[in-house]
């Protein structure tokens, strides 16, 4: 194996390891797939399994949509380490103080990760879909990959969950595919989506009437397809035509290719 | 559950279901993720177990890179249908007989499933990665998905894998992420790569040096990596200066996004 990050390669292992004089944790960023518990890898569930400590992002008064996902995986001998956003409903996410205090909830989420991880615990970090794939492990990532010995153990995205439920593949032949946050303006939006061959739209909420504008706007209102929770007992596929107003965190825009040739 | 297409969702069931008056078998799309067999899904792993026939492409003298992968999960109890290409070495592409003989095989291909199904007998159509992510699958399921109940099962795309080795997150923020076929023209491959935030660029092979082109015109090089066979014990990452001119089948440029604000 010729690898220039010989720290974020190698099979997950239970316990500690030696880098350089000391004895510390390991940090795995754990894609739990989109839902299903059945799409979590085998390498989630035993990654999971030879970590002390499960770390986890979630809302005040829920446990989090990953460690629901990864529940059968979990057991009593498991350090729950739950991180819960501070303001995810006081304040806007344009608010001045709302990227302040988020960014000192990470900062303070990931020294908690610090101390187990500079204690010789390795810590499982869930992550819904993938977490290199817009995942949240990326603010834990950021903090701490430099200090620590750090794996990303990939998963099922939402992505190609949500585009399993429809009656065209996603990209065939010469097609390109262009993923795109719903949070872009509106012209920016309609100019990737004239560019493209296949697309997906996530972080739908309230950019859902936006996104919808633009999907007319570049001619692909007939191709495209609206997906909610896609791999969940509640899953929904609508015609885009149908698609409501408002969507869960869950959903999405799905416009398969035509397959086109080079 | 709310979905327009009632044969492709529920749960992998062995045997036969009753469709109109005929009890037919059901067809699996299987997405066996990227190579390390730890990267498959319990779904696949249960789907394929439920399957009295396992199909999958290969070519001549070998058994086929998913049906490697998914080794473990096949038992002598499975009846394997290896559809085997006739014409990889023999004929080049772009000749006019390839096309033709191609699609003659995916014709026939698809007739020996159909005979399964017509029967009752469930077939898992193993493919790698993801089957509606450039997956040969398609070429089952735009022949058999409207005679056949047929369920496609997401997988662990190459994409997500060869990111999750990399010192960055594939996309943060509102990055766009643009999936490019290495066989595009180098004129659309730069324009491309010029209007997007994180790209990943599939299919190289032969088409190495025409992409290491674009991404250097793109002004890219800096901030690409060359990933080859992620997630196998032969894996190697390198920055995409030290890329080799031809690239193996299970290789991909990676760019990872910058974390774009909206």
């Amino acid at each position: 194996m010729n690898n220039s990050f010989s720290p974020r390669t190698g099979s997950p292992q239970a316990g500690s390891q030696q880098v350089g004089s000391q004895q510390v944790g390991r940090l795995y960023g754990v894609g739990v797939g989109p839902g299903d518990p059945e799409l979590m890898t085998v390498k989630a569930i035993r990654t999971i399994a030879a970590c002390p400590v499960v770390a986890y992002f979630c809302k005040r008064g829920t446990k989090g949509h990953a460690r629901r996902i990864a529940s059968d995986a979990i057991t009593a001998e498991h350090e729950e380490l739950p991180m819960v956003y501070p303001v995810t409903v006081e304040l806007p996410p344009d608010h001045p103080d709302y990227g302040r205090q988020i960014e000192a909830f990470f900062d303070e989420s990931a020294e908690r990760i610090a101390v187990h991880l500079a204690a010789g615990r390795s810590v499982a970090a869930l992550n819904e879909g993938d977490p290199f794939f817009y995942g949240s492990f990326m603010h834990l990532f950021l903090r701490l990959a430099s200090r620590f010995p750090t794996e990303v153990i990939p998963g099922v995205t939402s992505m190609v969950s949500s585009a399993s439920l429809l009656p065209r593949p996603l990209m065939l032949r010469d097609d390109v595919l262009s993923v795109i946050p719903g949070t872009l303006d509106e012209e920016s939006l309609v100019r990737t989506l004239r560019h493209t061959d296949a697309a997906v739209v996530m972080k739908l909420g309230q950019n859902l009437p936006k996104v919808r504008r633009a999907i007319a706007a570049a001619g692909l209102a007939d191709r495209a397809w609206y997906v909610e929770r896609a791999s969940m007992a509640e899953q929904r596929v609508l015609p885009f035509a149908e698609a409501p107003d408002t969507a869960p965190y869950f959903s999405q825009i799905v416009i398969p290719g035509e397959g086109k040739r080079g």
